[in-house]
């Protein structure tokens, strides 16, 4: 983990805005990228910032930026695209492959005092949303990409495979998106009562069921087989789990990530027409997410277990590795430690 | 208006139940029939029963029903398509031209004692359902079928023209659905107060602006223009207004009916790419409404402000027609008037 | 494989039309159910009659039907569903789990003289449709489902796996729906010339590459990752060629069948947005089939390559069964064996 | 009109390319701003470059161009997006009011020698696709979005009212996504004469019938009702027509744009679920143009009737306004004049 503190405090460029940061949620990639250097292909090679969950104040702009002025409160979007390219031309801009993304090597991250940042996907928060909320629309927008590109929609029953940081956003998603009831299963029956303290209608911890007997209790607690399944643990059970408990016609998506090759019952998916999409981060989330937050349509607070001063990163960072509590928040500003 | 209490009972066909009706609401076009005996070009030139907002309980049941027995308490879809003809088959079967449909000539309503209807479109309510919110479930399916066509998606601001009972399942229905923010408009203070009371974040009462200062004015309530109008009044104004609000890139749906020509500005909506959509009545809305009152996602029961057994259906449909409140149930079971 | 001459002549239902058989396709299920009496969990426990790529003339019709009239020439859409379930209503009837289906067991094929279908099922064809055409629309329907669930537009690049009769159906659909370029790939390069000859733009023969190998390959083809792949083989290392070689935010569909469990880079597929979709059968492709035979948009004919009178239907299936030629056709009406 | 050889040639800036001009096409939009000086709200309030169908030559690249070099073939999209605004984030840049278009006032367009544009909205010509037919993309993407905003597909009947360019081009771009008939109305004969020779199934020269009469002449012309309306002409009747003409759940697209207040049927569109669906210019096309023109799926070259050189742009214009042709074509390299 880098010293932040030392950097020199950064000049924005004619389309950036320079930030005081307040309040940034530590991510497991964060904790990945501490402990092991790298993730699948990204590798970091030289020291590098970490944090992508934040929000913080405006103190500067760039000579182009017209929405934004000083003393704004904004929430960061931590993927800028760096080229018009052909996905950001259609609206997909998180699968450009030159993106600049905070804390994915090599671009730095946003854990320290003073950020510099692509204006266009800096967000202004109102008055009544924190900066904590603020920070946590890069989880929650994680998971409403997820639920979106399995088309919750009103009504729906919706199975979410695991109850960390991920599966509850998913969970909070869907059910602002209009599903009826959410199953959320988890190893762990502490990580559920927090899913079920956040809204879950219906936990199931699972222990050695195999994949067809945790579907069918699925739908026992449901009563029917349920529209989509959000994946968030990555583990080829629980995909298994996820195929055969989703209802024909619809929708598994794969949040969470495990080994490379998996072994999935492929014409059971196909037969019966459940299909499999991916989610690679997140895109046009922020504005809906700010105007939920807004309105109070979401409630986001309750994932924040752990707060530590910028100062204290070091044990936040151990408090999060640790698996203690759901999102550890390093607040950045020492004059305001607010949530 | 018919005596419906003399009419035999009738008996159910191998794919019908027969239903001892519980609850029916009164509709706009229930009290147009009984006053004026056509709408359009349906006109009614038999004796015609009315009623299609409507829940009972299955007394008898036809050789090839599986799904449902004697005792199971239903919500009715008055919709019931006669042939599987190109809509059917695409799952558009409210368009199907030869569909059967309660009250609405020349197909007798089930505001009455006894009825049949094709089990396929009866379906189950939870024990945690009310036979009167199974009834509402007609109305709110107005309002489901609107904000679906409209896209209503999450985070959304929306502006529903008109504080009437269609207005209010609309809002109830953006609500659900996700959206972030409601503008209501209307003439009357009363029934915006309700609106407020039903979840409207805005309300805007309506004299003699223009249309564009109708526009500004939800712009202003609402931040910046909503992505979705529903327009609930049929009044030429009201439209042009709706096309003017909403944002570029948005939907405007249809959902009152005015006068057969109408003129708006459709230079202004084409090249802001608002889409003009309208909605005739509703389909695949059963289900998912069943779900949201199952998990009291949605509360409709405020919209009932009146009841009368069915001895007393001229004086409900009176109160129905001075526009006094906002829905009157009749209560077809003499040994059960709850709700 | 059944007699079927000695069949009585069946008398339609209401609802059905009773038909003289002209043109019967074989399919490779036909052939795999007479030769092994399963097909996964479907298995074949009476005598069963074959065949399902049909067209015919009405001779009689019930009482119910209005849209046909003895005489008609028809094409015969095997798949009628039994109960207005829950994906009907949608739209989405292939998925109703109670389908007749003719020649999946229970059901009787239509590889007979005279065979009786429900009427909403068998579809007009124009006087410039032969009856061939006809029975071709059952495999093209295939092809078309699979394409409108890849989401298949104007310009795509698009790689079709496997050079067999589906192969075929989903390279003509692909381009009919405006592909611009498509590369089929196969074992066999005969197959492939076939290929060629109805309209790829590109073949590859497959001889011991790796999937990321036959992945890069169709790119050199193309110039860029095909936005679609349609995988008709259902070998594993096919389906994992076809993840690597679709573009980013791209759809790989399943129409080949194999093995239940399949091991795929699904990780690769997920972080690169491919969804993976599959088909069962098709749903509402008859009637623009039949529209585009009938304005010559589609050219299915070369795809016959074999005929035989339904005398010898056991030559036919030996033909089919030793995978000479592409699609042999059996001629049910004794006085009528044109085209 | 401006004198643009007295121009001096400009620097392109970092994300720029410098344009050697070959092919402009004169647009009703160039006529009108050289004639009238303003379409609606856009002025023009100095001197301003017409043109905006174009291609040209890569002469000179910005020191961040990637994608493009010296030599380099290219057509230009006009429309360039200045900011990074929500409507690019979702991919529909063609809404975002800061955009930069060729030829809309204060903008100047490229009918000149050399130009200067963003590098990423000009798109590399394969060398089997002319200057003209990348010039000719321009016209042909109206078309193209206008079609997918209707959503035409595979087996589609389609109404395309108007034979002249945005007629035709709607007409070539139903075609290619899969239209089966389509059918083009007009006035005159000689423009219908060439919509036949451009591929219209079906021509209908209008002389006074009433809306509903030419509904019913498409409609018998085609033996239903078109699932796609494509309206080109702007004019009130016409657009009536296009409501009465489409199939119930149908699209009517408005490309042709009339007076700002328009009378039409609302409750006949929205009773049926007629989706009535503007367009303004277009966004994502050029990369699906040029695949189709590469792989020679769709013939533009019949569009050009009339060819002048630059020196005599006067002249082309003249030709242009009084209607002679359909697509006049300036050649701005006087050492190519070659299509």
């Amino acid at each position: 983990m880098t010293d932040s503190e030392n950097y020199p405090i950064p000049e924005p460029g004619p389309n950036e805005v320079l930030l005081k940061m307040h309040s940034v949620g530590i991510c497991g990639s964060d904790v990945h990228y501490w402990q092991h250097g790298r993730i699948g292909d990204f590798v970091v090679k030289k020291p590098m910032v970490l944090g992508h969950e934040a929000s913080g104040t405006v103190v500067k702009v760039g000579s182009l930026v017209r929405h934004l002025q000083p003393g704004d409160r904004v929430a960061i979007e931590p993927g800028a695209p760096r080229e018009t390219d052909e996905f950001c031309k259609i609206g997909r801009y998180n699968l450009s492959p030159t993106i600049f993304f905070c804390a994915t090597p090599p671009d730095d991250g946003n854990l320290c005092r003073f950020y510099k940042h692509n204006a266009n996907f800096c967000y202004k928060l109102p008055d009544n949303v924190t900066f904590e909320e603020g920070a946590l629309i890069e989880p929650l927008s994680v998971g409403i990409h997820a639920c979106r590109r399995a088309g919750v929609t009103l009504g729906n029953k919706v199975l979410v495979c695991g109850a960390g940081p991920i599966g509850l956003v998913s969970l909070l998603a869907a059910k602002a998106m209009g599903a009826a009831q959410v199953v959320v299963t988890d190893l762990s029956a502490s990580r559920l009562s927090k899913a079920k303290e956040v809204g879950a209608d219906f936990i199931l911890q699972i222990s050695n069921e195999s994949p067809q007997e945790i579907a069918k209790k699925v739908e026992g607690l449901l009563g029917s087989k349920p529209e989509v399944t959000i994946e968030c643990t990555g583990v080829e059970t629980s995909i298994q789990a996820g195929i055969y408990a989703t209802h024909s016609g619809g929708t598994l998506v794969l949040v969470g990530l495990g080994s490379e090759m998996t072994s999935v019952p492929l014409v059971h998916a196909a037969t019966r027409e459940v299909d499999i999409k991916g989610v690679f981060r997140y895109c046009n989330t922020w504005p809906m997410a700010i105007s939920m937050l807004a309105s109070k349509s979401v409630n986001v607070k309750p994932l924040v277990t752990h707060r530590f001063p910028l100062e204290k990163a070091l044990e936040a960072f151990e408090t999060s590795k640790k698996g203690l509590g759901l999102k550890v928040m390093i607040k950045c500003d020492p004059n305001d430690q607010n949530p």
